[in-house]
């Protein structure tokens, strides 16, 4: 094999835009993971909502949203047609007159950040979604939200690193944990588990929740699961297009979306549970499908293809851990090492932007605006350093 | 090949009962299913349910089912306990106060007929069933019902006819048509998909739904598809048992039950509905877990393990198509040839007592109880004849 630049430890949607951007460098890169896109990236939604997904005072987070999502044409026509991406708008839709208060309150916020949230009578959101239930309480359009399909963008993107580099370009097996070569001298590639060690200057860990188990990290990376169950339903032909948005709502209180795919089939989603129970929860189903009907009626008619649970790797602010991590004497970083991971609700979105810090940081340079994401951001003063020095 | 006594077309439920029951008498049996088990006894919960499943005038097919729920014991017994029958009582729950009237007109009907449905205060209930809701209307108990493992029962019978007569026992093929030697000569055997031709002195038609697409057959036999949706889940440790019992109950006049198992697993079931969709019904499945929570609230944190939809062959009085075909000249009947499909919501209750009906057929006895379930009772005069005589 020729010698590697880049190792990306997680094949999910983050680890492989990260590779893909790489390679397109020009880098030589090798992505590890035992299953590419079968994390996360399976069951989201792939929502590109940098509006509708902004939640109050994560303002930090808002701008990497932004840049992402300006981003993403760009990103999508790099990894061809095949990702699935489509520019459709999204229509947010209030069950009752509380839900309706609730989104107008959060689109003054919206607003007054200079995003581009347009009230719509209900007969206008009727009139481009005649399916949606006739008795609702308000509508918005959000034109800036787009979506892709996830399980497409993953499996195209394997297709380009495996086209550009060949088989190896995805390796199949786990990362056991990063090496190093001496005390204080940073990381110098990866362990796997069948024992072999992948050398090369620079490692991103990029493997979602699976940091957490990831040996010889210079910084304790605060992980937590974030289960959601999601669904995926086949529209009968008689009722398609289904929707040509994707659509969101409140319905008592409770966020449900609504995404119609190309194919006819269509994603709803995704309860947010933090139980620890890996499975498909039945009462989530259940609440999905109720409040799915609840906007769209005719939900009930479709046929359920579907229902998968996968656990979404939050952080204790919900924005992502991105970046160098920060040596002892605090003068540099730990060299070698990039960390890219606890993207929580937004990893398909942020792919893009991900991908860009990562290649910035590659190149030498680390984009200040970014700097309340850095991954060691949680450690206590000197536990991160004192790690780093304790070699592997 | 040693030769063939008896050819039963279908390995669902009742033909592979039939075909141990003749394999037992010392009779040669072949079964023909591409599939065995997969068809409607693949989605079946497996109530023996004879005195809940009673409903208003459907006085004929009681009989049967009491015979059946009589011989359940004993059938078990022979397949062994790999079948998973459990001897386990009913409950029967009212949701609101107009569910526990009907329940209760019900009865009435239920008890003039001899069956046992016992009251239950709501406290007597909970204290047998700790996990029902606490604000249901009214509860019964049905002692007499019970409960099978479908899928193990198909797979047991399966094996037992291996074990008996070689793996040529289960024939993995479509059977294509009867065959007749000639006009009125009857019934000789069955022309495979891939063109051979199976001869036996009897064949037994027992495919369910299948028989509609069964060729050379001398009567119209008048199955519909009633597709349903059922839902199979796993109850978390914590939660063991979930129920003792089988729960059945009517919330807001809608039915539902709840199985559980001994390995943990619970089922839930079923709708009805002739709108002819294969799969999975998004509406069913919201429907089932919102009346199974209203009975059994603990349901919302039970783990979905699947949804499967399969369509029961319905009739047109709901009854089985049970029986010899009657010849044109009302004589006698066409030789070689039994039916036994339809068997609708009834088909693992009413196994047992089709294997005897058939065995009592093989060895020239009609029993009279029966003729109400003739499989060309619902032929036009003469038309069954002119069949049976034209050949194939």
């Amino acid at each position: 094999m020729d010698s590697t630049d880049v190792i990306v430890v997680g094949g999910g949607v983050i680890g492989l835009a990260i590779a893909w951007e790489a390679t397109r460098t020009g880098r030589r890169v090798v992505v590890v993971d035992p299953a590419p896109g079968s994390g996360a990236s399976h069951a989201a939604a792939g929502m590109l909502a940098a509006v509708s997904e902004y939640h109050y005072q994560e303002e930090g987070l808002l701008g990497l949203m932004l840049e992402s999502a300006r981003a993403w044409p760009e990103f999508a026509d790099g990894v061809g047609a095949g990702c699935g991406y489509l520019g459709t708008p999204t229509l947010c839709l209030a069950f009752d007159p509380a839900d309706r208060q609730a989104l107008a309150d959060l689109r003054a916020v919206q607003e007054a950040h200079g995003l581009d949230v347009r009230p719509l009578s209900l007969r206008e959101a009727r009139t481009r979604e005649p399916l949606i239930a006739p008795s609702l309480a308000g509508a918005f359009e959000i034109p800036a939200d787009h979506q892709v399909d996830p399980r497409r963008l993953t499996a195209s993107l394997v297709d380009a690193l495996t086209a550009e580099h060949g088989p190896g370009a995805v390796l199949r097996s786990r990362a056991e944990s990063l090496v190093a070569d001496g005390p204080g001298t940073g990381i110098a590639g990866v362990r796997l588990e069948d024992g072999r060690v992948l050398r090369a200057p620079e490692t991103v860990v990029a493997n979602g929740l699976g940091a957490r188990g990831l040996g010889g990290l210079p910084v304790e990376l605060p992980l937590r699961p974030v289960h959601g169950d999601i669904l995926r339903l086949r529209v009968p032909e008689r009722l398609r297009p289904l929707l040509d948005s994707t659509v969101r709502g409140l319905v008592r209180g409770r966020p449900v979306y609504i995404v119609p795919r190309e194919d006819g089939t269509a994603v709803i989603g995704a309860t947010q549970r933090e139980d620890g129970a890996e499975g498909v929860l039945a009462g989530g189903v259940y609440e999905l499908l109720r409040d799915a009907q609840a906007l769209v009626p005719a939900v009930a008619e479709l046929e359920l293809l579907e229902a998968t649970a996968r656990a979404r790797p939050g952080t204790p602010d919900n924005a992502p851990l991105l970046g160098r991590v920060r040596a002892h004497d605090g003068g540099g970083h730990v060299p070698g090492l990039i960390v890219a991971t606890g993207f929580f609700r937004h990893g398909v979105l942020l792919a893009p932007a991900a991908a860009r810090v990562v290649l910035g940081l590659l190149d030498g340079h680390a984009d200040p605006r970014w700097e309340a994401f850095l991954p060691d951001r949680f450690a206590p003063a000197g536990r991160a350093a004192a790690a780093a020095h304790g070699g592997t």
